[in-house]
C-alpha cells in the first residue's frame, strides 16, 4: 500500500458503515481451486481400495511410487542428519549448501560446464514445487505456456496458478500402435505444429524427457530443433528431466545444445525419482543465474525453505552414489523390471510402447473386448474408453493402471483412449503376481 | 483451452511468421518476484557471518530457529519411519491419515468439538505453505486482507501471490515503552481502527496469537470483538497459532468463541514450532470442511503432498507427547529461557516487553547511544534506527537481533524503531554467553 493510500485510509470517517450483502458466499473458493475434479490418482486408488475391500487382491501399478525403499546408504545418511541440530532447523531458502555443492559436482559433467552452487542451483520442495516456482518466477497473467500432450497433470494447474494460459501441442502416437509393438521414439512431435502454436504471448515451452507417460527420450535432433525455435522466438524452456537417471538409449539435455539454448533453459530434477523416495519432497532447478534468481525468489515466497534433514541425506546420496555403483545398478534394475513386465504383453499379443526411459509403459488395449453389457459407474462411463479399461482391469483382472486420456485435452483424447499406463517401479514378485493376473485378459480377446 | 479455440489454432496457416521483437527481455521476471529486496534473515545472518569472519564471536539471537534438537522420542520415530517403504513414498495430498488422526485427538479437546480427520484437517509443507494455501484457496485478484503491524513478513508476499491487497492495521506499542518494562498485553489493537479498515473488498483478517514478534496473547475479549466484526462483515479469519504450546497467560483460540466465528476460521499450526524442528516443514490447517476443502485443493496444486516420513514422526510425536510430559516441560523450559535472558535487561535498565507467549522478546533500546560519527553501510544507514542498532550490536557487542521495523509499513515504522527482537530458543549457555556480551551495552548508555 502506498503512503498516500495509507494516509487516506486513516482519515476515513469512523461512522459504522452498513455494507451491502456480499454477492458471494463467504466460503466461496477462489476460481483457481473452484473446479475441483477428483485427481486421477485418487480415482484409481479409491477404485482399487474398494475392490480390495470387496475381497479381491488388487495389484496397484497405477501411481509411480516405488514399491521398495531408497538405498541403504541414503537412509543411513538421513538418520545421521536427524541427530544434527542444524539439519533439523531451517535450511537456507535456496537450499543447503552441501546439496547444492553435491549437485554441482554431479551435474557439471553432464552440463559440460561448471555449475555455480551459489547462483545456478535452487533446492525446491520436490520437482513439483520447483516447476511452480519457475512458472511463478516468469509467467504473468495471460502469458502462454506450450505443453505437449500427454502431459504431467500438475503442469496445468501450476501454470494456471501463475496466471498463464496453457497451449497444447500433441505428441502423435505411432500409426501402427494398435497392432504392433512400437518404440516410444515413434511418438512424434510435429515441429511445424509446435511453431504454429507460438504467438506473441508465448513465454515458455515445457519439455519432459524421459517422458511420462510415453517413456520417450527426445533425440538430440528433436531437442535441437525445439531449442532453436525457442531461441528464434525468445521463449524460455522448462525441461522436466526428473527421470534423468533412467534412460535406455542415449540421453540429451537440451541445456547443453548451445549457449543460446542454455541461457533460456531451466532444468528440473528430483531426488524422489533418483533415489526412490517420492515422499521426501526434495527437488531442484538448474539454470543460469538470471533464471535461478527469480525462480528461487518465487520458491522463497511459496515454501520459504525445503525439508532440511532430507536435503542433507540427498547431498550425501549424491556424494556416495558413484562409489556405490548406484546409478548403473539403478538403471539396470529398472530396465530389468520393464522387460520383466513387458513379457506378459508379448504373451498376450498386446502391443505396447517400448520405453526409452523412465518406469512407465503404455500398453495398447484395443484388442481387449469388454462385455457389451458391462456396468460402469457414471464417472467412468462418461469418460473415454481407457477409463473403462482401467475400471475393468481393477474389477475383473485385479490390476490397477492409469488411463492416459487424463493427460490430454478433450480435443485430442481420442489419440490415447486405447492405452493404459503401468508403473514398473515395484518389487519383482509384485510384477510377477501382476503378470499372473494379467494373463486372464486372454479371456477377453 | 476450449475446443473451438483449439480447432482454430490447428487450422492456422503454417507460413512461418516473423514475430515482432518482444518488448521485454526473455529473462524479465514476473512482477510478483521482481522487487527482490534481501530478506531480513539474510541481512542479519550475513552481517553476523561477516563479523565472525573478521574474528569476532557473534551469538545469533536473530532468526527463531532452535539451538537444540527435537525431543528424542520424535527423532526415534523419524528414524523408524525411514525404514518403512510407505513412509518414504508420496503421502496422500491431504496428509498422512495417522497425523490427521493424531491432530484430531490432540486438538479436539482444545477446540471443544470432535475434529474430523477426513475433512477438517490438511497437512501442509510447514505453516508457511499452509497459509499460502489458505490465501490461494480464497483470495481473488483485488480482494483485501487485513494484517496487523508488526506482521510476520511471509504473510505479505503470500497474500500478494494470490492477487490480494494487504491492508494494514497497527498494534500500538505501550506509551511508556521507552522507559518502563511493559507486558505484551500493553500493545493494543484499536478496534475502531480495525473496523475502519474494512471495505466491501475485505475477504480475510489475519490474526497471530501468540504473536511474533510482540509475544502478545490476544485476550478472549479482544478475540471476541475481532470475531464479531468478522461475522458482521462476513470476513474469513486466518488464525496463525504456530506458537500455540508456548503461552504464559491463558490462551484462547478464536475458532472456539462461537459457531459463527468457528465457521469463518482457518487455524494454522506448526510441528516445527511445537517440536523444535523448523527444518522439517510440517504444518497444518484446521477448520470446517467447507474451508479445508479448498485450502487443501490449493495445497495439492502448490506442493502436491508434504514430506512423508516426517509427517509420520510428527504423528507419533503427538501420540506420545502427553505421556512424555513434553508440553508442560516445553513451556516451562521456554519460560525459563525467557526469564534467564531478560535478567540482563533489568541489570542494564533497558525496558522490554515481557511476552505472554512465544520465544521472542522485544527490547527497547532508546537509551542506547551509538557514537554520532559511527559508520554504517548504506543499506543500514538508509533504514530506521533499529537497523542501525542491529548492525551496531553485531559489530560492537557481538549479538545478532532482528530490527522489527522490517515488519512494518513505512507509514508506521516509527512505532518500533527503538526496539530489537531477540530469540531465546537457544541453549542456556548460549543465552548466558549472550548476557556477558550484552553487558557491554553499559558503555553506550
Amino acid at each position: 500500500m502506498s503512503l498516500p493510500a495509507l494516509l487516506l485510509r486513516n482519515i476515513r470517517p469512523s461512522i459504522p458503515r452498513i455494507l451491502p450483502k456480499q454477492m458471494r458466499s463467504v466460503t466461496k473458493p477462489a476460481a483457481r481451486v473452484a473446479t475441483q475434479a477428483k485427481d486421477i490418482w485418487t480415482i484409481v486408488n479409491e477404485a482399487a481400495a474398494a475392490a480390495t475391500a470387496s475381497g479381491n487382491t488388487i495389484i496397484n501399478l497405477g501411481q509411480g511410487f516405488f514399491g521398495y525403499n531408497p538405498p541403504q546408504f541414503i537412509l543411513n545418511a538421513a538418520k545421521e542428519a536427524l541427530d544434527r541440530v542444524d539439519c533439523n532447523q531451517y535450511s537456507p531458502t535456496q537450499g543447503r549448501l552441501r546439496l547444492r555443492q553435491a549437485l554441482s559436482d554431479a551435474y557439471s559433467p553432464f552440463f559440460g560446464r561448471k555449475l555455480d552452487p551459489a547462483t545456478e542451483i535452487v533446492i525446491t520442495t520436490g520437482a513439483n514445487e520447483g516447476m511452480l516456482s519457475a512458472f511463478m518466477g516468469f509467467i504473468e497473467e495471460g502469458d502462454e505456456v506450450i505443453v505437449m500432450e500427454p502431459f504431467f497433470d500438475q503442469y496445468i494447474s501450476n501454470i494456471q496458478m501463475a496466471g498463464g494460459k496453457v497451449v497444447y501441442v500433441p505428441l502423435h502416437p505411432p500409426a501402427k500402435g494398435d497392432t504392433e509393438v512400437c518404440s516410444s521414439a515413434d511418438w512424434t512431435l510435429d515441429l511445424a505444429e509446435l511453431e504454429r502454436a507460438i504467438t506473441e504471448r508465448t513465454r515458455m515451452v515445457v519439455i519432459n524427457t524421459p517422458h511420462n507417460p510415453i517413456g520417450k527420450v527426445f533425440s538430440k535432433e528433436e531437442l535441437t530443433r525445439i531449442g532453436e525455435l525457442c531461441v528464434k522466438h525468445n521463449i524460455l524452456i522448462l525441461s522436466d528431466e526428473v527421470y534423468d537417471r533412467l534412460f535406455y538409449v542415449p540421453f540429451t539435455r537440451i541445456a547443453t545444445l548451445s549457449p543460446e539454448i542454455r541461457d533460456l533453459t531451466i532444468t528440473v530434477g528430483s531426488a524422489g525419482k533418483n533415489f526412490y523416495c517420492t515422499g521426501w519432497r526434495v527437488g531442484w532447478l538448474i539454470g543460469r543465474p538470471e533464471l535461478i534468481k527469480y525462480a528461487s525468489a518465487a520458491h522463497t515466497r511459496i515454501c520459504y525453505s525445503s525439508v532440511s534433514p532430507l536435503q542433507e541425506a540427498v547431498a550425501i546420496g549424491f556424494e556416495q552414489a558413484d562409489k556405490e555403483g548406484f546409478w548403473e545398478s539403478s538403471k539396470h534394475e529398472m530396465k530389468g523390471k520393464m522387460d520383466r513386465l513387458n513379457e506378459v504383453w508379448d504373451e498376450l499379443g498386446l502391443p505396447f510402447t517400448n520405453p526409452e526411459g523412465g518406469y512407465f509403459v503404455l500398453v495398447n488395449m484395443s484388442k481387449v473386448k469388454m462385455p457389451e453389457d458391462y456396468q460402469f459407474p457414471p464417472h467412468v462411463s462418461s469418460r473415454p474408453r481407457d477409463f473403462q479399461l482401467s475400471w475393468f482391469l481393477i474389477k475383473e483382472i485385479g490390476v490397477a493402471a492409469i488411463p492416459p486420456t487424463e493427460f490430454y485435452t478433450k480435443a485430442n483424447e481420442k489419440e490415447a483412449e486405447n492405452y493404459l499406463r503401468f508403473a514398473v517401479c515395484k518389487d519383482d514378485d509384485v510384477l510377477e503376481a501382476a503378470k499372473v493376473k494379467l494373463r486372464k485378459l486372454k479371456d477377453y480377446m
